[in-house]
């Protein structure tokens, strides 16, 4: 079966085509600035040259009818027909507590993706007219969705609630919601296999650290406790968004800069974290560019980050009462080794010791980082989240046949 | 040399008088409901009766004064006349980044105090009142504040800043302070003792839970970080206030629900914690109780407390690369068994190992609760912040003789 992963943002529109049989890629692109002046269409067909093409898109369905053109190009496609792609995988943002795992697209599916447009206003429309694309330009062909909550979903109500009136919660759904589930669930999975053991018995910490970031105490399987919360605003620091905060530093500061709700968000989750101590960049790389070079911004900024990632890991250590796993993942946790070091440097108390040679291997595959000493296994872990999406899409198209 | 001690209120002012050639206390007592309709002042004489007076305070210079009377009263006054008190020590809570200990009064020192108005509002204004009070009713006397704040002062920068925009902290000051200073410096110091040990080589988690909490990491006698922030709103879960948050939340909610500045921080700040998920309670003896009875909104309640205590636990072992001591004060701290109990028995991969027996007995003395197998003592000290103020006092006014 060939699946078509799709990844909708409110300009951009991110795909993958899939061969199920291999697991193999056939082409992976991007469509940026749909919308705008001039829309770009960036095309990776395996095996052939890349592609760039600039032109009008307006919305998602000219882009998605794009996509398609260009995957049946006789010059730089990879599939004959359109009616090779026997199932399209989207990728949704917010699912709320509606979703436990991935689903069949219904109209009731897009009824309750469209009633938490609230608590996702950035991301989940966008999917929505993706998915609404998909269906015009390929109709009759299944369509899934995948939730980044919905790993999430299997936290308890101890660990999801916020200590404030209940209302908020019965009334308006304010509770932890987390992201980046599809990852932390690949990871995870990934780490238990790499290590032969049953998920079952382990406690693993997933850093899924990027641009944004976050981290998942996974027990057993399941998540137990993530750092984002309500919104992805929540949790570690990360290049341009605060995390954790006093609540009452965002009242303070609206008071006295006399900011509006908007703009006070704005400010927390565009112009906050790396970049706002930094002063210079919102990327790693340049962050720690800055602190070899002896910059006392940069080095900050990195001090900070490194900090409270660091306490994160030890504070969701005593949530699951040990742990025996930590895996760093996405572009951060994959490629920074000095990330990596510095946090293990200070996990000494755990028993983590990392092999400062195997640390700085760079590779795409899964690896162990930590010495045979190390009471704690710590692993990089490459993700793939749309795999995960083709893997669902694929399963859940035959379960449905 | 006797000190008296005052901790002023917007509508209350506490006093203690110490004799510091013992430090024994010659009286204690509260003034109620200043500036209310029928003013309460209650007088705890040592060796003699309780007394209890209703009469008409409007502001601190009579509540001051009414305590003077009482404490050189024929019938239920502990000294002959004012001229035995030698100095007046004051509790401040704000201190800002001016004060890393306790002064002695000056204009100067005032006039800072005012200046910190803004980041205390409901604290600091009635900490002068105290004060002015203190100076008119007893001229030429030695006063001396001693800071919530000032033991928190020796926090780095990368823990001390918040990830926002640097504007924000050198324009408005924005960055964590803490409180509860004195009383985790007292019990700190008062471990060491009790353990015998050098307080420069320890690694001390001081867990000061009251209707308010908090927790600092204090490393080999500093204090290295602590849950407070800007604010007492951030960090744990308390009796009324929420502690951390997404950030979001504040304007998701002020949003949704219309509401202002004032109004949403007075949720966090006194509808919220405890009394928000138990919807009966903000006092840890209730929820115990409703937890023991089964109900299950108490036993949520008491749940998301612990687990939320716990996890802090587990950040500031890594903030230090471990733990060496846990002290639990205050009132949650000194006599709730349970939540001990319940804290203690997760943390079994930091090698902490409680005698539930001794953890059972109640006592107002510094008292071990860990096994002798124990990695991490685990201790209940009984804080004193008047008896730390009363020492400064005394310590001050002697070195500025």
């Amino acid at each position: 079966m060939k699946v078509l992963v799709i990844n909708s943002g409110s300009s951009s529109l991110k795909y993958q085509l899939y061969d199920m049989t291999d697991e193999s890629v056939l082409a992976k692109g991007l469509v940026e600035r749909i919308g705008m002046d001039s829309s770009i269409l960036n095309h990776k067909p395996t095996g052939k040259e890349e592609v760039t093409e600039v032109s009008e898109i307006l919305e998602h369905n000219t882009a998605i009818r794009k996509v398609l053109d260009m995957l049946t190009d006789p010059e730089h496609g990879v599939i004959e027909s359109i009616g090779e792609i026997q199932a399209v995988g989207h990728r949704v943002v917010h699912g709320g507590e509606a979703f436990n795992g991935s689903v069949l697209v219904t109209g009731d599916v897009k009824s309750e993706i469209r009633r938490l447009f609230d608590l996702a206003p950035l991301h989940n429309p966008p999917a929505v007219m993706g998915i609404t694309a998909a269906e015009k330009n390929m109709p009759g062909v299944p369509q899934v969705v995948a939730f980044d909550t919905a790993f999430h979903q299997t936290m308890e109500e101890k660990v999801y609630l916020y200590p404030i009136p209940k209302v908020l919660y019965k009334k308006h759904h304010v509770r932890r919601y987390g992201a980046h589930g599809t990852s932390h669930e690949y990871v995870s999975k990934t780490a238990a296999e790499y290590l032969d053991r049953p998920i079952e018995d382990l406690k693993i910490i997933t850093c899924h650290i990027g641009n944004g970031g976050s981290l998942t105490a996974v027990k057993g399987g399941k998540s137990y406790d993530t750092s984002m919360g309500l919104t992805p605003l929540e949790g570690l620091m990360m290049g341009t968004r605060s995390g954790d905060l006093d609540p009452a530093v965002v009242t303070f500061v609206m008071n006295k800069e006399e900011l509006s709700i908007s703009e006070v968000n704005s400010m927390l989750n565009k112009h906050s974290g790396l970049l706002a101590i930094s002063g210079s960049s919102s990327d790693m790389r340049d962050i720690t560019d800055g602190m070899e070079a002896g910059e006392p911004n940069e080095t900050l900024a990195f001090e900070m980050y490194e900090y409270r990632l660091r306490k994160y890991i030890g504070s969701y250590a005593a949530a699951m009462d040990g742990v025996d796993v930590i895996v760093f993942t996405a572009g951060i946790g994959e490629n920074s080794a000095i990330v990596r070091e510095k946090v293990c440097q200070n996990l000494t108390y755990l028993g983590v010791e990392i092999d400062k040679e195997l640390n700085k291997v760079r590779s795409g595959d899964p690896r162990r980082i930590s010495t045979p000493n190390s009471k704690v296994e710590v692993l990089v872990i490459p993700t793939n989240e749309e795999l995960v999406i083709a893997r669902d899409t694929h399963r859940i198209v035959l379960e449905n046949k």
